[in-house]
């Protein structure tokens, strides 16, 4: 059977987000993975301004607080940037789903608005995609203890960030197989 | 601005579905609707095999009751198959969504399982996409009345099928358009 | 109805054209605009030598008087290359012809020779197309003045600059939705 | 140096265009011609409507008279369909230029509306672009003698058919190739 | 490690070609072999011409044996004809290499021309491909047997067609995933 | 007939390969050479290997020795990298066949392991393939000398590498050609 696999690792030590993730082929010059991978660590959002990438944010400002987040990083091979946004949505809802499955404590109103996951009114996501010369590269971060006013954290739910982290990027591999196999089996419509 | 509108409409007669939804432009031969479309109607699922287009269904059957459902048809042109599998996940996504939030009977447990809607053991939904030489087409239905023994239909629930379309092609429109304006303001990575 | 609308702005401000503007997203970050998009302006033509686009200018020289033009520039997103050409020639032919209808003055004979206008054997305009990670982006600039020999200038045939930029901006915008829309409505040959 | 040549042909003897000149590889099959090409002949439309490709005409119906047109076929490889229709804009942009240089006879008003050519209110060209697998295919033709009213033919300005059809395929071929060659010379904007 | 991996199969029994394998998915239909697969099996050539798709064939005739060959059946989904064909010169290659290796007679000599192996002025191989909606689809044959006067069959090199098959199968497999490994690894040149 | 003519030339001087040859236009900009075009030359190989684009170099390092090579860089416009891996590919089996006719000497095994060539244990070639904005480039370079233990130069074969470098290109350009003609003739599988 033919397979499409995506490397994925989970890195145990603590490091801050710099922005240079996004660059192509971070996940193999650093980790040595190969081929469209999926990387998630733990650590504080340390990006700067210059190194952004979307010009929301950039020309609006984006009073993100520098603290600690569970970091997911993508990357995706020979993807044109419409792809990579379904496929940012697609890990989006995944995580969106993992988080409620996990939720035990009452009063918590998971919401999804445009890409990023709230609490009500207070936000937990924050997440980026865009296109390399042979790749695109999303980033997707919950904040792992609420960094203040308006935002939440996910260990308030008492959900474990490396546990969260594993069952997302199996789950994520998963579907982007199942979505990659379907249309391998799809008459063509004449 | 720029603007990037589907035009979508709810077909108030019920008509069975056979097939011919499938081929590109039929929302602009029957409704004059032109450029990515959305159409949603209610009627029997009357495709005869041979129309079938995932193969899946085609070699193993796909012991489907002949009854009542609510159906989207969508035309995306110029859209490669793979994104057209993405872009349907996300369809099917904003049909759970939307149909969590209009259950109010107790003990229902909704759940995807790849792009099947189930509550429990009992399935609630058919769909398939694929390509014409112009095109990328997908269907979703949803069963309306619970057709017999391992289905479910969305009026146990007492949902109104015709409020449900409604809001879900507001919200796949609306998607729509919030992803292709992610893609003009990303910054290249370089 | 789907629709396709180009944003485009007339910028009443004097500006030179320095080369940033071929930058992408130029006209998102200095004025809002999302999408594809047209703006024009009048200024001197001040773009150094290393970000011209165009390797025959930089190989052979380019004796452009360094004067004041009616500029256009243009962004296209997920536009290759040679779709981008394309359009340029569309853009030319639309400046032409806006240009022929509004020319009171007899004996002036306006002919295009590939991508530039003459008059008689007096050059009108210059142009260029490029392709950026994300988009792809077009100038044309015409002059205002006629700025020496061999030259010749919109203003010597009693051209407003400004409402020829509207026009041309409008009928431009208009024909890339015709073109678009084209494609809408053309059923496969097979 | 790098060279594209299209292949063109004009056919001596008259022979009406039944729709088959729209299928792939027609010019090859037919006259030996390889690669992209464009074939030219005099003959009556006589396209029956479940050959015709665009569904504004076959929706709204197309009053054609059936009469005898100057033809142009044209088969881009590897071409898609949006690019098609501006390679199609670029034709009849061609025919009109070559049109205007020949008409001698004073009180005619040639112009361009969309796609279509008109003298006055009265209409000489009729065209279409679709895509195949493997190729764009284009067609133009104006009439040559004037078919009644609401029309008009090329004979009444005294232009001669093959001689027009002659420099129109020379010109194209010529435009198509400095349009290809200008996308080798384009420094990357980054 | 991101892996992508061909299924692959030889057919114990023998079986005419009869042109259905070039249809999409003729793999999945029949032997459950989903993605990217590659069939071998042994029998008689019984392609009618119109299921021909070389049009130089078809035009100029074929005189082909109606014999016995070892046939090779591939099928790349989301493939385009131009990397189709450059698929199949490396397909062509293997097998002329895995030949080579196994001849043990004198006075042979094996030499590619274009697409076609020949033994001194003698063929041994046809081979074609081509494009569906959704795939592209290679196939070559080589005579077991040699036919007549101007063609060759490789056992009269001693060479076991099932042997061979498993090989070129098998190298073909290992040669297209280390080419698309080699695009993981290409720094972007900017 | 419908032509594609790569534009390729020997440089007769000496000069070091230092990696500005990958850059784009880089044949345009130096001899005026346009579209798709090959270049070959002889001299040292001087790349620094912050200008090394395949990271299995970069990271596991390339003891490759300082000495004289044959080279040839190739580009390719508007190709992606996946189809100029492909083109190496026939570009390495090219240089193998080529090589292989000219050795006279005996006792010589040249066989290619993935994209190098070697004699026995010690290897002939150097390699890479990778994507600017614009086009793709490849570049191939071989001994001429052999530079010390583990490497053969193709001068201890009494190979010309001038005459080597001219039937090389030829025959590239002759296969480039032949590969392209024969997506022109392929009827669409339907």
């Amino acid at each position: 059977m033919s397979l499409t696999k995506m490397a994925y690792k989970f890195l145990p030590e603590k490091r801050s987000l710099n922005g240079e993730e996004m660059l192509p082929h971070w996940a193999l010059r650093n980790f040595g993975l190969s081929g469209d991978t999926m990387v998630s660590f733990i650590g504080d959002f340390k990006v700067p301004p210059e190194r952004w990438i979307d010009l929301n944010s950039i020309m609006h400002g984006n009073n993100l607080p520098d603290r600690e987040m569970l970091h997911f990083v993508v990357e995706h091979f020979g993807c044109p940037l419409q792809e990579a946004v379904l496929r940012q949505y697609v890990l989006i809802s995944i995580l969106e789903e993992k988080l409620l499955h996990r939720i035990k404590v009452n009063g918590h109103r998971l919401t999804r608005l445009g890409d990023d996951l709230f609490d009500g009114e207070n936000r937990l996501s924050v997440t980026a995609a865009g296109s390399t010369l042979v790749s695109a590269k999303i980033h997707v971060g919950v904040f792992t203890k609420t960094p203040g006013e308006g935002f939440h954290g996910i260990e308030d739910y008492r959900v474990n960030p490396e546990e969260l982290a594993e069952v997302v990027m199996c789950q994520y591999g998963a579907e982007m197989r199942r979505l990659a196999e379907k249309a391998w089996r799809v008459k063509p419509i004449l």
